[in-house]
């Protein structure tokens, strides 16, 4: 098991606009082992169905709204990462990271306020070519956490997968 | 350098529905180091913005539509992997996989046709959670690729990310 504790703060979510794309990255958190996560805009359907998902899938992960931003991250006690595509390859810095005992990670919609890359300990990049915020957390958990998404277990769960060559199997 | 070529196939595109995380998809393929990406549902929006980051960024990743999803899987030269949350962990497949030369990977969206769990070769799982096919195909690729996305480069590119602590580079 890896002991770093990770909290993902999703910045500058468009309701409109970034509905799904948001709940990709709060279920992807969720299910690659973060605590938590963190919206500086409140959006009622989107924080609805995260917790429909966690109420039906088990767990504890929260989605909470906060207010300042700047001062979640600049009070977080632990290292915070802003994960963008013009900042260092994660693998550089991985050594550095896995010591960490808390781990605020950043991800931005598609503008982020300038101060963010100011604030943060680490920028970060996942390749620096232009895709997803989604995939960029994904690699970031996955790696930083060992591949907990494919151990994690989920208490208190009303539906699990049963993993299988053919079909679904659900219990 | 990894000897496996990867080709996606995103399934069951809805134009308006799904516009941001089919962009998401392609361009994870792309970042990742698949060759390219077969759509069954022609949207024309979506092939522009994908060719127009090609054409900025670099390098030959396609973007192609197909009539018939089931030929292109029947009849793919090498084996067919649907990523699934339903399937078997992508970590005790990993080895077999591992030794193939081409590998067509299947990302739906919300419903897929059952047949697709049929025909493939492999029906493989990023977790046993609901998260997002972004999040899926990304460390699918990264783990298949042996973290491609941190090294591959992309000839021909007009814009060009210079890595930095800070801020933004470009070249």
């Amino acid at each position: 098991m890896n002991g770093v504790d990770v909290y993902v703060l999703r910045l500058g979510h468009r309701a409109e606009r970034d509905k799904r794309i948001s709940t990709h990255v709060a279920l992807t958190a969720r299910a690659f082992g973060a605590k938590g996560i963190f919206f500086d805009v409140f959006d009622r359907n989107l924080f609805e169905s995260v917790e429909d998902v966690v109420s039906r899938w088990g767990g504890d992960f929260f989605i909470r709204h906060i207010h300042s931003w700047r001062s979640l991250v600049k009070n977080f006690e632990g290292k915070t990462v802003h994960l963008t595509m013009y900042g260092m390859p994660l693998t550089e810095k991985m050594e550095e990271l896995k010591k960490c005992e808390r781990i605020l990670v950043t991800v931005g919609a598609e503008k982020v306020p300038p101060e963010i890359y100011e604030i943060s300990d680490y920028n970060i990049s996942i390749g620096t070519q232009p895709h997803s915020e989604v995939a960029a957390l994904a690699v970031f958990l996955d790696r930083i956490l060992n591949g907990e998404v494919f151990r994690k277990e989920f208490e208190n769960a009303r539906t699990r997968i049963i993993p299988s060559n053919r079909g679904k199997k659900i219990c």
